[in-house]
């Protein structure tokens, strides 16, 4: 079983003194930095070092399609879930022009759109569990055996990276109808409402929403959530992308990895992933605050703040990547800073 | 007069629709790039561009010491000024790490610190007005002449950043005592109580911002600042440094710059320029707001919103510095990021 070979660390209490001391001897009023220097007591403490390193950052996109697109739930036709794909590939995307920006190696994961591709390219990962999932208001979205796979292949990727020197692993996705798979597991999860959940995803008006919220109410019906465990609602209404993604969070953890969170879908994975495992969210940063109305909610049942609340919905991990900068700055002042001692600066009354 | 030269032009309203033209038949939904969309059409605009480019990006800190920092107003002694100026020399200080992170040149002005400063150094401009302002408790901060020798400075300095080709400049500043001599500004600009303006600037308790409220309040009475000029405003209780960014700022509007704000300190110097004429805002970009309790209220008389907000109360234009990248991220959008029509992707319904 995945769930029980995810053993992640609980990070050590006894550290925090000698992290904050470093922090508060650097020539500044105390606090000053504000959450940059949680952040980069953050990483100290998951490297447990008082020399943290960014260590080869990486994207990934997972990108899979959904039997309930059929529904018309998105603005957008299904076929833009491939569409895109090619587009991340030819390196014309948002995210491509981000992450070159800030030098993350990019990496696109065919988790399960409907499509072949014949492509051979070093980012592209082509490890798809089926082409796209079921349509969940008839059948489960996927078998246990695909959720097990799913959740195998997410883990497998990121133990790859972290083989290859990477210790700061930022995660995004692409799949038309994502935001009511994200959704109706968040609704489920939480026990809430599907007008709690539901919202505008890439952009539908009131009567869309209302649409979504009751699809979710729905599943949620026929498939008996208000009972199910966590994986049992990541089969019956999650998604391929959704789902690898959960099981490559869980795995960065394990690994001492840090873990970059994006808007909506990739935080209901993460909150997913923290219904598996007690420890894993202090692994997390979550970098982006969607204007999904939903978000604020799941933020906030996982105390977390996120680093930018710049209006994006884009989805794609284009919230890690443009916050990426910020997770370095946070490091570099923790490294390079003078403390008083060295530059001979006063300190406050 | 200074004033007088300070011819700044009205950016194109006709030039509009290309901008969000070319904004919105990139692959994405429409406006899902949420404020890196309006970032990008600014810096179009201010270019009159349809490539947009960022040329030679420079940050100033502006450094000045206060006659009212005898008064008790700050938790620093008034030597800090000269030490954090030795600091940022040296390369110690948090704004020498944000800004060799974003490859921003730093420039330090001596703009009139209580200080002998025998260096040289690159990045060093020892423009001193006077070994810092009188105490505005006492007598005016400054001579109408070093109030008008203050403008043309900043200005100067500012044409020659631009005829090295520089074409967005960030502002920032230090100076003990400087967020008196600001909510002072504020106060009397914004006919605001010395109540509504002081806040803790680097880190006073609720007795010192009283005490900072009174301490404004007795200069509005004592300089007759409810039925002042700007220039008077800046004359009597402004400090060398603020001055000097307003000299700076309106400057570099009139060379269809970008001008990057930091936290309280230059809003007020920004504030003051926006005064002083009605085209200054429109080149301006402001990028952190501050901890400081009044920078909401300045923010919102001038209709703005920053884009970050992550505590940081260090001036040293720290919040220019740490949001530069997202400058970058919105003209790479623009610049780079495939059309519907070069990837081959659907547009929504």
């Amino acid at each position: 079983m995945f769930v029980i070979d995810s053993l992640i660390k609980q990070l050590s209490p006894s550290f925090i003194h000698s992290v904050q001391q470093v922090i508060d001897l650097k020539t500044k009023p105390q606090g000053s930095l504000g959450v940059l220097e949680g952040l980069a007591s953050k990483v100290a403490h998951i490297q447990h070092s008082l020399s943290p390193m960014l260590k080869q950052p990486c994207l990934i996109i997972f990108a899979a399609d959904h039997g309930i697109a059929d529904h018309g739930v998105s603005l957008f036709p299904k076929a833009v879930t491939e569409q895109m794909v090619l587009n991340f590939l030819a390196g014309g995307a948002a995210i491509n022009c981000f992450s070159r920006q800030h030098h993350l190696e990019l990496n696109i994961v065919n988790a399960g759109v409907c499509a072949d591709f014949n492509i051979i390219d070093d980012k592209f990962i082509n490890t798809p569990i089926a082409k796209g999932t079921h349509n969940f208001l008839v059948t489960e979205a996927m078998t246990d055996i695909q959720c097990q796979q799913a959740l195998n292949r997410g883990a497998d990727i990121v133990t790859q990276k972290f083989n290859a020197g990477c210790n700061v692993i930022g995660f995004g996705e692409m799949g038309i109808a994502n935001t009511t798979s994200a959704a109706a597991i968040m609704a489920a999860l939480l026990n809430l409402s599907g007008k709690e959940c539901a919202g505008r995803g890439t952009g539908v008006d009131d009567k869309g929403v209302k649409f979504k919220a009751q699809v979710i109410e729905q599943a949620i019906e026929l498939h008996q959530l208000r009972d199910a465990t966590v994986l049992q609602i990541l089969q019956k209404v999650g998604g391929f992308e959704i789902v690898m993604m959960v099981g490559a969070m869980l795995k960065a953890a394990e690994l001492s990895m840090l873990v970059l969170v994006d808007g909506f879908i990739c935080s209901i994975a993460a909150l997913a992933a923290s219904k598996m495992n007690d420890n894993f969210i202090d692994y997390t940063q979550f970098c982006h605050q969607s204007n999904e109305q939903a978000h604020q909610l799941v933020l906030d049942t996982l105390g977390v703040q996120p680093l930018l609340n710049l209006g994006l919905r884009l989805g794609e991990g284009s919230g890690v990547a443009v916050a990426y900068p910020l997770i370095v700055s946070a490091v570099t002042f923790f490294n390079e800073m003078a403390s008083f001692s060295d530059a001979g600066v006063s300190e406050s009354d």
